[in-house]
């Protein structure tokens, strides 16, 4: 048998290897191949096969890779010209991870690699540049220590601190070569002290070393907790990159960076990206130093800054997409490390979406694949008023947009805490780290005075929509005092701050955000928007309705696109302060003939609310769902009847007592021990068929009013929620058609009677209950609750967490459909109640009908329409357009063929 | 188009028609086939469409049946010689209901049509017996106006016993042609008052207003009660039949009777029944009068005894089954009125299978399709203490067998309020009418003052399994008073009375109720039933395990025939009084640490019950569950602990206060809103390992032990419940391995792990999940809450009632499987299963495992085995014997082909 190849030079990659070299290898292979091999550094990629296998094999490396690293090496000496490890000329590489995703700064990287007490002198000898080699060696210890052997950060940033002032200096660079050479002294007792070892001379063992441990960072606590929010799972496992270095630190003609092909916060085609000079990568990125700005680059190395922006486009137009990349220019030689499809906040990727298509470099199925559909809806959020008055206190980096205010906490544990009290704040750090992700998810919005775009925190805020302004240099932050200073104002935790990440303001007013549809900074975005939207609209066949039970809710996402309500949930009308007390009497009522006068009472407000809906709808086609929660929903808890009735009886208002005692009778009689199970929906219809008689007198007179008012019918479909049996709605059914005899509308001309699908019975007997159905919209939340027997309400808090731990789950099942069971049991649903009537009506109206995963899978079930809340339709018109791309019609599942 | 025939003459009729005709009319031909035209009253049937188009017109008679009538008449009355309403010699014929299956009582019947004013006159002349002539006219309108025009039954009692008072006689039979006469008149008066018309003389309107009569009677209140009760469809409708008049009231030389062709109560191969010399058919079943025993007719009407003897025998070998026949002697000449098989009591049943088979009259197979699987229960049933000391206050007709006892009630409501409460009661009435069977649900027993064994209450006991004593002349009720006495003993409502429905015995001690494996009564019994337990063991395919808990139950099911344990709920064992503070100690732990210390005082307990477990199921298998409940089901309820609460701190005992508070608090976390669909089973193993480890160690302990004790090692299978996911049961499934490793087992040899299928995902995803499983068993009662969305406390209160109302259900889902929707997805399950593992063991273990028309479904989809509480077991034996004799093992579904 063949031995395994887990390593391939640079030279014979190609970028469709992303799963077997990970990211970050296949792009450098390919950059090779297409830039030529002088414009990148050569080196080698060790496979995620071979993580893998040593994951597998409880961290031994496998069979025959030290064997093929060995040959790599001796490869890439042979084409560098130099040996690892010489002590006249060393070579020196870097060993990076590269997993199939990007996962930014979770996982370990070593620099310098190759540097020993002996070749350092030699690079120094080579270079003429000893500074450069004993920073080199310096920064190599250091990192070696850090990430290879755990040597703690903090203990490594002390010795630099202490050093700094001993030597009365206060930057890094203003360090001499005696300087260097006693900290890579005092780094090395270090590195013993805590090791119990002498730091490795030997460069073979400084690189399986750091192979192993970029093998190790895979399943490190940070890259777990990155991957469980980021949904990577954990068996693809990261590849390692080992490259020639260059040196961006080599004095002032070179310099390290990132750029971008196209502005990565706006998306204006103009190139963008920050650079240090002399100094390494990771100065750039870990925010520690403040940038400049890469256009600043065309005065200093002008010659390597054009041939940058030429290589940009070349990028670009290679990969159709915008760019992320990181160079070095070493000796005014420009070197390109990595290129990858730039992360980019939603209006970036709506101006990169128009601008391609506009350039010709895309088509417009090719642009809307570009979109991460998810994140459009930053779009719709609010800004600061420009016209309110407050006082800017600075200005930060605007890395990523959208304003955000609420209490300042300091660390990310307070600020998951906070969220947990329903509390909205604001996260404000120095700078950010791995750690502090959960504190992302938590907070409004992330506030740090150092770092720029391409900073830990700007990237990840980018990630999760979530505003963010960064390198805001006015402010300073105490974080053991818990409290940050910005000009002239103290921020102690839990005052307000506000943040507007599209322009980079910090306040401490309470300034209103307004919504970016009145908002004139977004206006050419929101215009874009709409052309991206118009696209998707062309090339999608998924309809696209909203759930709303308001005027207010319909007028808002028919402008957001709506193309009618899929879900109007008539209970919600009830809780309203005015008719609570009505519909409380109506559940109190002794008698058939005391709760039909209660109804009496709620049926022309019910009314009234219907004809609003209607109106806001005209043309469009309206679903309204009979009412569906227990009717102790609409009671008030046994807590509170208790006390009050307690008080009531301590304050002699006996009569109160005896009324509130009838109350707490009906509560109990009414309370179930699991009413998700319980008299339910057209369970209640049938027990109670005068409120489902109430209901539809109410619309029924409402689409009479509005038609004669009008001139418009409404397009009225009635639906029957948790229907588990045929006769279940075909009683319902008929109940309705006998009311709307009373208005003189005739069923399949003026109004449809449908039903949900919400019940695993109803998906396995949809043959026969279409047989009583217009249509069915198929209710996931419910058909998840009783089909994976999960309550959300029980579950999301508890057993999440666990299930995704331990990897049952990957995220929650009412965040994206669960495909196998109940997308299965919804596919059985579909094909059933198509195999009675072909063209029967199919909609999805649980939440998972705005999730763009879900919607991929709803458009390759066959459904017709999903429905959503409103702000989720525009995200959804474009999911359903990328599915459409994706999955061509005629490839669909789902329609009937027999 | 060719009319339909909705009429067919008896002599072209045949059993097979029983659909078209209804039993009784299908019978009728089928005997008038076979015993000659000359031995059965000839007729004609109104077939069961016709009453079903009637019902569709609402109410009014299908084309071409009147017709069809009249033409059927003429046949009659040509045949017979005679005209209906010859004022000389007329033609009298009976109107009876006839559905497919027999509803006794439930539907109208009327005799002697055809009299009027007129033709009475005429039957007197003919027949020389004026008194026949004016009795028979009598009950004509007395049953015409009662049954076809809704004069109320007491008005006409009023009537007869006001004239019997006036005439001072005692006995209907006291009264003279003068008197009869005088109650033809007054009825007519009683009619003419009711109905606002006088009786009508023309005999075909008479003919009319019965057969819509019997129709109507269809969707009585009465009939649509028993239907609903007994799962008959309301849309089968009834047929009518039309049949010359035979005469048992002619005098002495006439009778009619009911005789069944062996004992219907001991199932003895002796010929039984009832008869009444001078009197109609209606006279025996009321009950009214008490009968004569079938033997004393061998002395009144020797040949006619004789000849009935021989038809008897004759039926029963055509039928090959007992028959339950009525009959009429008229002057000396036998008529056989009707036949069908004989409704009959667990014994009798089991006795006649045995003999049947020992007569060669049928084979094993045969005979065990002869048997009711349900029913058999009873023979597992107590009856007194012979040994006990107690006064028989009187003795009345062992009419259903076993004894009851409880407190006295006297109405059906109190009954049924009385069982609401929780009550044992027995149901005391003189006689018993269909209004009253929501009472015999109710009740332990019920004991009549009238009537015989083939009167209503014998019926309806016998078919219910409920002990019945009948026509117990000693018994007085006074049931405007709430009374009765018997002998010198008053029965006041809520006194005790038992009853011994095997021998009739009545008493109003305390009498103990024995086992019947302890009743020297039963012992022949109890043999024959293990015989034919015995061929349904030969016969069957399916196995039959128990759910059991404890060894006492084990054994119990053991000794009636489980094949190991299919189901042992381990939450069962912390509910008992020594492990509940443990139980809630461990769940009161702050942490896992002191979780652990309240698990190790629990593991030795839980070890103690295993290994009793595993010595009472020696050499067979057991199916442990681990813990499924959520773990506040073993706190106590909130407001208890509240007003324990609020006693602490009235007593000022503020330690307690505190203590409580905590316990509050901690019932307040584990709160579900859904705890059915919530922290429970595999989930609880997942967020609490250490619980299920502790199970896991108690298991294998006792295991070891019980092996090296006994020198026989358990068969165990450990279960996992609730999983819906593959990666549950993987991981679990590891952790039970790993646990059984430290005690030396290994899986597949010493044990199995297997998997609860309850969710409906986990139907979906079976094949992956029998990845990790060595058998599945189906939990058909989760399943059924979780596939048809009903929470079964929720639901069969509230909803079932109504739902078997509006025809939605025949009966709860949770007694007997739903086929299309629950058990659709077993077989899913199931087929997915074995596709991944060919041999896969599949059990259910829901209480459907119990119920007869499940266990044929689980036989049918190729299910392993059963698993049911211990006195389930013999009746899930028969079932099984009776689904394999049904469906041949080639047949079935369910097993995977690829």
């Amino acid at each position: 048998m063949a031995a395994t190849t887990w390593v391939q030079d640079f030279a014979d990659g190609r970028r469709e290897q992303r799963e077997l070299l990970g990211g970050k290898g296949a792009n450098v292979a390919e950059m090779t191949r297409i830039l030529g091999a002088d414009k990148v550094p050569a080196g080698f990629t060790i496979t995620t096969e071979a993580c893998v296998a040593y994951m597998r094999g409880e961290r031994t490396l496998p069979d025959g890779l030290e064997e093929q690293v060995a040959a790599a090496l001796a490869r890439l000496e042979e084409r560098a010209g130099r040996r690892l490890g010489d002590p006249q000329d060393p070579l020196l590489v870097s060993v990076r991870s590269g997993a199939r995703e990007s996962m930014p700064g979770m996982l370990d990287t070593v620099l310098n690699l190759g540097l020993t007490d002996a070749s350092v002198e030699g690079l120094a000898a080579r270079t003429s540049n000893p500074r450069f080699a004993w920073d080199s060696y310096r920064r190599f210890v250091q990192m070696y220590g850090n990430v290879v052997k755990g040597v703690p950060g903090e203990a490594i940033e002390e010795e630099i601190a202490r050093l700094k002032r001993e030597q009365g200096v206060v930057l890094d660079t203003e360090l001499d070569v005696a300087a260097l050479q006693e900290l890579v002294t005092r780094f090395k007792g270090l590195y013993e002290r805590t090791t119990g070892e002498a730091f490795p001379q030997d460069p073979q063992e400084q690189l399986a070393g750091a192979i192993r441990a970029v093998f190790d960072s895979w399943t490190g606590d940070r890259a777990v907790q990155y991957r469980r929010i980021n949904r990577i799972p954990d068996d693809w496992g990261t590849a390692v990159n080992v490259q020639q270095m260059v040196f961006g630190n080599k004095g002032d003609t070179s310099c390290s960076g990132v750029a971008f092909s196209r502005d990565e916060v706006t998306g204006e085609p103009e190139p963008s990206g920050d650079f240090l000079v002399n100094a390494q990568g990771e100065d750039v990125v870990s925010g520690v130093r403040n940038t400049q700005d890469l256009a600043a680059m065309a005065q200093v190395m002008p010659d390597a800054h054009d041939e940058l922006l030429e290589i940009l486009r070349t990028l670009e137009r290679h990969y159709g997409d915008m760019q992320d990349t990181e160079f070095t220019v070493e000796e005014g030689r420009l070197y390109m490390l990595q290129t990858r499809n730039a992360k980019r906040p939603a209006q970036a990727a709506v101006r990169f979406a128009v601008d391609a298509v506009d350039e010709g470099l895309l088509d417009r199925s090719q642009a809307l694949l570009t979109l991460d559909a998810e994140g459009l809806e930053t779009l719709l959020h609010p800004t600061f008023d420009r016209s309110a008055d407050y006082r800017v206190l600075g200005i930060g980096v605007n890395a990523s947009p959208g304003a955000a205010k609420g209490a300042a906490v300091f660390t990310a544990e307070e600020a998951v805490a906070a969220a947990a009290r329903g509390e909205k704040v604001i996260l404000v750090r120095p700078f950010t780290e791995a750690d502090d992700v959960a504190g992302f998810h938590a907070a409004q919005g992330i506030l740090t005075s150092e770092g720029g775009k391409a900073s830990h925190a700007a990237l990840v805020a980018r990630g999760m929509g979530k505003p963010c302004v960064c390198g805001a240099t006015d402010l300073q932050v105490d974080l053991p005092g818990h409290v940050a200073r910005i000009g002239d104002v103290l921020i102690r935790e839990g005052d307000l701050v506000a943040i507007n990440g599209t322009t980079g303001e910090i306040t401490t007013d309470d300034v209103p955000l307004v919504e970016p549809s009145q908002d004139p900074a977004m206006a050419g975005v929101l215009e874009r928007f709409e052309t991206v939207l118009g696209w998707a609209d062309e090339l999608r066949v998924l309809g696209v309705r909203t759930n709303a039970d308001t005027p207010e809710d319909a007028a808002k996402a028919r402008e957001l696109g709506a193309e009618g309500i899929g879900l109007c949930r008539t209970e919600h009308m009830f809780m309203e302060a005015d008719r609570q007390p009505k519909m409380r009497r109506m559940i109190m009522a002794g008698d058939e003939a005391e709760r039909r006068a209660a109804l009496e009472e709620l049926r022309p407000l019910q009314q009234a609310d219907f004809e609003g809906l209607f109106e806001a709808m005209t043309g469009q086609p309206v679903t309204i769902r009979l009412l569906d929660p227990p009717l102790h929903e609409f009671l008030p808890k046994k807590e509170e009847v208790g006390e009050e009735l307690h008080e009531a009886y301590a304050a002699k208002r006996y009569h109160r007592v005896g009324v509130l005692a009838d109350v707490l009778e009906r509560i109990e009689t009414l309370s179930e021990a699991n009413p998700m199970l319980g008299t339910r929906g057209v369970r209640l219809g049938l027990l109670y068929p005068e409120i489902f008689e109430m209901q539809a007198e109410a619309i029924f007179a409402a689409a009479v009013a509005v038609r004669s008012r009008t001139g418009s019918a409404p397009k009225l479909e009635v639906m029957i929620p948790l229907v588990g049996y045929e006769r279940e709605l075909e009683l319902m059914r008929g109940f309705v058609v006998a009311v709307a005899d009373r208005h003189g509308l005739t069923i399949g001309e003026d109004y449809l009677v449908g039903t949900m699908i919400e019940l695993p019975r109803a998906c396995f007997l949809a043959d026969s209950i279409a047989d009583h159905a217009d249509f069915f919209s198929f209710g996931t939340n419910d058909l998840t609750q009783t089909g994976l027997g999960f309550s959300r309400d029980d579950i999301e808090g508890k057993i999440l967490a666990r299930y995704i731990e331990f990897k049952v789950l990957d995220r929650s099942p009412f965040e994206t459909i669960d495909t196998p069971g109940v997308g299965q049991m919804l596919r059985m649903g579909a094909w059933l109640g198509r195999k009675t009537k072909q063209d029967l009506k199919l909609g999805v109206c649980g939440e998972h009908g705005g999730d763009p995963d879900s919607i991929a899978f709803f458009h390759d079930s066959g459904i017709d329409y999903v429905s959503c809340s409103p702000f989720r339709v525009p995200i959804a018109r474009v999911a359903a357009a990328q599915a459409a791309i994706r999955i061509p019609l005629g490839e669909r599942a789902g329609r009937a063929t027999d």
